[in-house]
């Protein structure tokens, strides 16, 4: 291959589901949630040697811009995109490769969430340099992860007829992608173990800049303008004046539903490398050790008889958790949450209790 | 009835089950945990009109001393009466007994715990009042509260035969006791619930401070001679030397099991006043207020779609719980607490494990 991949790291995420830990200041990708690095930090870690810090871009919003700088202070000034405001993913990625494109058109781009864990970084680096591959043919080849319980909470890929081999060193070959499906309720992401057929769609994507700009005019041909308007002040010093006006009438689409789904260039690389969305306080189990009954406890916890309990004692004092299974406590410091583990989703439902008493002093 | 009532309050106990209100500086009689008066203050607020404030007795250990006069101004300072180190009840009695008889030899002591809550005082000053009446002809008399559960938390009393009604206007008979019953196991439990001649042993009694004099000096003839030696120091220089020698002597043993249980003069009065002894976090709701799901929530606490749970949130910050029943979720400050309800009583575990870990700043 000789193309380079530049990997976009999207860090616009903001959410409440790891609330007292996450804030609106301080979103999920800047917690250490999986190890000693914030979650943002160990995705441009595992990068090299499959890019340099001078071709990872970050994509992120205003209020987390120089919170992003200073946790990656090798990434070039100029690599953080900062969206004017959130606009989900379609408008993102639109942004991300206007930016690619102007350094390198046909320039891979690797679509990289900043808040998931990947347990095994070797095999990642595996099935980027797989998907980048597929990508510098003109594909827009997604990761699509094996599935190892009917899990609910994620989307899925349907495989389609397999395609040519070329290059993976007995990875296992890419297939077409025959649909994308939406997140499916027990029975039927049961169904979709048993049938093998499928796998997670894990929100990890590659494609060469020209190609994705390309196909989003043709799907999103709304959007495709509104991207020509930006890059046409691109460089000029009507540019933030500019991106300030137009990006926030993006239409607020994801690229799978706005492009993807649409697409007749899709392939997705399966792959397995311990990967974790790491959507709620209950995957914690997932992505970090546990004790021989099962718990996840962190700084000052004391846990006596308990099982499956996710114990975060951050607030410089014990927290003892005694005779209850299945429960998640987190102290961070100024704030306190508990709730069931299987519960944990529900996080949001304190924080919009907290927002109606206008306790913004602790989101 | 002319003869004086003296209130003997025992504030000696030291106990984890409230961890982490409670401290070894601040056990659980010093906690405001039934309202906003702690139990130990409440206990004195009471009495009036049965006592005044004068007549009124402390027993306390010498760590808990400055403290309880501190939350009690009003009584003078010789009616503290402070044990050299904890020797369960029977010595606490016997030392309570000299100081009472000194003053008033046929004095009638009602011996209060200091740590239980009293819904309905009125009807509690009646009950002494009885027992008053029976302990001044000679009785040991104790208050029986009529069971409302099968609880396997309390020893009870077997009733005998009734004793003549004199004076107790229509409040129903005082009876003989056939016999003390240690705590029961649930089926025993339902069995003394269902049968109606069983009361709980409040640990409340009225006696004559010669009555009950003689009966340690009867029943307990070691620790009899003990009280005597302390007595015979009473107002000499050398009394607390004397006393820091004998007490901490004396046998470790309930006043109910050392005397009580061998006497043929006990009486006991039948009661209903909303008593408990508030034995863990867990007897919370049952002192408290619930709201409609039968959550006690006090301080910065925010429930969210729980029942039954008790959220007590001192910390100064937010503690959230979330879709979780019947959990026991305390925040001190310094510590955090997190137990299923029916467990509160293991809250000890966590106290041992964080003494074991030389935790003494939170123990």
């Amino acid at each position: 291959m000789t193309a380079k991949i530049y990997p976009v790291i999207m860090a616009g995420g903001s959410g409440t589901r790891f609330w007292p830990l996450s804030r609106k200041d301080r979103p999920k990708q800047f917690l250490p949630l999986a190890g000693d690095e914030p979650l943002l930090a160990a995705t441009v870690s595992r990068l090299p040697p499959l890019a340099r810090a001078k071709e990872t871009f970050v994509v992120c919003g205003p209020a987390h811009a120089a919170a992003a700088r200073r946790m990656l202070p090798k990434l070039p000034e100029q690599n953080f995109i900062v969206e004017p405001c959130a606009r989900n993913t379609a408008p993102c990625v639109g942004l991300a490769a206007l930016h690619v494109a102007r350094r390198d058109p046909r320039g891979i781009m690797a679509m990289l969430p900043a808040d998931h864990h990947i347990a095994r970084p070797g095999a990642f680096r595996d099935a980027i340099a797989a998907a980048a591959e597929l990508a510098e043919r003109g594909a827009i080849a997604t990761i699509g992860i094996k599935p190892s319980r009917p899990e609910t909470g994620y989307g899925y890929l349907k495989l389609g007829p397999r395609l040519a081999a070329r290059g993976r060193k007995g990875k296992g070959p890419a297939h077409k992608v025959e649909r994308f499906v939406e997140k499916p309720d027990l029975v039927t992401a049961a169904r979709y173990l048993a049938d093998g057929g499928y796998l997670w769609n894990s929100g990890i994507f590659a494609f060469r800049a020209d190609v994705i700009l390309e196909e989003i005019r043709r799907a999103m041909p709304v959007l495709g303008e509104q991207l020509d308007a930006i890059d046409a002040a691109f460089g000029k010093p009507s540019y933030k004046r500019t991106l300030s006006r137009i990006f926030p009438e993006c239409p607020s689409i994801s690229i799978d539903y706005g492009v993807m789904e649409k697409s007749k260039r899709i392939a997705v690389v399966p792959a397995d490398f311990g990967w974790s969305d790491v959507g709620s306080f209950a995957a914690l189990p997932d992505v970090r050790p546990t004790d021989r009954l099962g718990n996840v406890a962190e700084g000052d916890a004391v846990v006596v008889d308990a099982h499956n309990a996710i114990v975060i004692a951050r607030g410089g004092r014990p927290v003892a958790v005694v005779g209850i299974d299945d429960v998640v406590v987190v102290d961070a410091g100024d704030a306190v949450l508990v709730c069931r583990r299987d519960r944990a989703q529900d996080v949001r439902q304190a924080v919009e209790e907290l927002t109606r008493r206008g306790r913004d002093e602790v989101l």
